[in-house]
């Protein structure tokens, strides 16, 4: 980034700032979908030697500056994504489920399109679709998170209109816009804006503005597929962005943690934390290039109530953790696709663990249903087993109240420490991007 | 405390330093045990209020610096309290059960017992008996933390020899040093350290060295009696250090925020943070009045599993949780000594809540068993109802291996900043006061 580079000579020969003082700086805003800090602990432990007590080195390991309030402006203290998501963007509080809106469904106006209107480069980056809560609460605004197709439809039209809030928008997210009744990608591409759907294209793309939509909908889960693409796309990203002649700011989700949370599975979330992980790899080596880089990470809630241990023992297996092969979505694809007889060979090699009686009973008696039921009580089954393997504890399939961890670093990253709302994060990036 | 008042005036004369340079600093070491990061969540929103959503200010908003790996020397990673305090106190992590010794049984020495040789006057404060795993951490060294009797021995044998590490400890635990075999009070006094057994008494305590035992065992819970003791002692144990003309060390423990965690009792735990919170404000107090001190606070583990919201919902209800008005130990109790009819009637009252048919029917289960199942499915039907009606989740009756929460301010303050070990806080006090 040719500017940065400049900036990062001036400081060199000054002795009270690390860089241009006249350059605002590029922000790097990672968001880890459910990330609270039971996910910072598992990830470590998993990654780590638990006979020798050799720890691993994770890139949450360093940036730790505070802790965030989540609750949203809604008559509970517990937040959803969207909430959340437009806190951090936006820097107000609002209701479950809002997007860039208020309480009183009026749009706000987020740090992306404050950084645009400043003259940023921005863009996205995320494993869920581009029009999920969290992407979505950055660039668009709708009373409803849950009506994908309407935000699809913002977004599109916003590049149709020339007012695309963003540049580079990496995720999946294809049969929201390119449905049957509407084409946002065709139409997108003749507004200029390239829109591949092969990841592989990505290394391609030589310039902004780009779309990537390279699944229906969420990417699959690191566990089964896909560890090394959120690192993909945030290296593209910074790339595309840091090749436009202005400062960026660019969005990071590990969207997918979340997912694992309301699964309970703590497989999949661990290796999900270790694809955010390798995301964080490139991030970081992207800063010690380009000191003018403001980095903060934080998540929007946590999710699943998930424990490091449970009933009463005191133990977490993270050998057994990594050991299983597969997450529960996966499992269960396969398990619903084969005689009920092999259901437990599957499993028990799929976990890498001998099944117990009470094991195979709780898959014996998801057998027994039928339809729906059926595979409900096979989740839970496989929620159960994987979660008593490996001694981890869930309180629910929907998100907790706990504060969450802060990251930060690069100038103005001291604004960024001890305790702080969640609205706090976005009221200061907006402040440092205007 | 003369020193620091003139280390005090001498800081205003000075532009960039705050205290005298010479002079070590005072420390104020604080653990909430068991006090993970759902714990200041809770007792944040707790105190809060959930309609208008205006937060209370707590004495947890302030000084939040990082968090702390907790995970002991041992074959698992989930700590228990001793081998956490034994980190906590000597810079040395340590197997489950540790008191004050490594993994070999080798005495560690503490940061107390490095304060001590370098002249600052030594303190604790707990509301467990002060021979539990945490202050005994601090002040001596066995091989297993249960051992109540005995490490009253080693405790009681320092001071008879003149050896004592401490000058203050205030805290519980007649029962193990007023015994029929042996009455360390009596052969305490004989040394010249005080010993008081009535919490009005201190007042009148002029001067250091002294012993407070303020019940058999521990302190009864906040919630049900006490919620003034921590910060009473605290008070008194401030006043004593500082009338020392030397630097002082105290650690001040919230112990039973951990105990009421292991009984997954939350309102039993909220109101233990409450009684943390109140000796803070103490701590504060002083803070700011003698800025050469120290104030180092953290966790040494989190407990039961705590999350705010379960089974799906949304929601955490925090007017109901202070609506209950007794521990579940107290109310279980009070149950057994009443007739089992009664019993409907008597926990509706105490946790304010109308009860449902679950709820009835838990403890008419409860009802039909005998004995120590008795006592067991009360337990468990109690705090089945006060989780139920407060929308909180529990994993464990045990700790769980989240990492837990580190407050700083104060000279040296910028060493306890970001992730951490928490045998780095003991080595930094040490390397400090050494």
């Amino acid at each position: 980034m040719k500017r940065t580079l400049i900036a990062a000579s001036v400081a060199l020969l000054s002795s009270t700032a690390m860089a241009d003082d006249h350059q605002q700086p590029n922000i790097i805003y990672v968001i880890g979908d459910g990330m609270g800090f039971e996910y910072i602990s598992a990830y470590r432990y998993a990654m780590s030697d638990l006979e020798t007590k050799e720890l691993a080195e994770t890139q949450f390991d360093h940036y730790l500056t505070g802790a965030a309030l989540t609750y949203p402006e809604d008559d509970t203290w517990v937040t959803d994504s969207a909430a959340s998501a437009t806190a951090l963007a936006t820097g107000e509080k609002s209701y479950n489920g809002a997007i860039g809106m208020d309480n009183d469904k009026t749009s706000l106006k987020t740090v992306m399109e404050y950084a645009k209107q400043s003259g940023y480069a921005t863009g996205s980056v995320s494993t869920s679709q581009i029009n999920h809560a969290t992407p979505a609460s950055f660039f668009s605004h709708h009373p409803s998170r849950y009506e994908y197709n309407e935000i699809a439809d913002l977004m599109g039209q916003q590049i149709v209109d020339g007012n695309a809030s963003f540049d580079v928008i990496l995720g999946g997210g294809q049969q929201y816009f390119i449905r049957a009744d509407k084409n946002w990608a065709e139409l997108i591409e003749q507004q200029g804006m390239r829109v591949i759907q092969d990841m592989q294209m990505l290394d391609q793309v030589e310039q902004a503005p780009v779309m990537g939509l390279f699944a229906q909908k969420g990417l699959p889960h690191a566990i089964d597929e896909g560890k090394e693409s959120l690192a993909k796309m945030t290296s593209s990203a910074l790339r595309l962005l840091d090749n436009e002649d202005k400062p960026f700011a660019l969005m990071i989700e590990g969207s997918q943690i979340d997912w694992c949370g309301h699964a309970n599975d703590i497989a999949c979330a661990v290796h999900e934390m270790d694809s955010l992980n390798k995301a964080l790899e490139v991030v970081n080596e992207y800063i010690e290039n380009n000191p003018n880089t403001l980095f903060v990470m934080t998540a929007d809630h946590s999710t699943g109530g998930l424990t490091i241990g449970r009933d009463g023992e005191y133990a977490w297996y993270s050998d057994r953790v990594m050991k299983i092969e597969h997450s529960i979505a996966y499992m269960k694809e396969k398990l619903l696709a084969m005689d009920s007889d092999q259901w437990a060979s599957f499993v028990a090699d799929a976990v890498n663990a001998e099944l117990t009686q009470e094991y195979t009973d709780e898959l014996a008696m998801a057998a027994e249903q039928h339809g729906e039921d059926r595979e409900d009580a096979l989740h839970k089954a496989l929620a159960y087993i994987t979660a008593d393997i490996t001694g981890t504890g869930w309180t629910t399939s929907g998100h907790t109240g706990v504060d969450v961890p802060v990251y930060a670093t690069g100038p103005n990253s001291d604004q960024f420490r001890g305790y702080m709302n969640n609205t706090e994060l976005g009221q200061r990036l907006i402040e440092i991007v205007k």
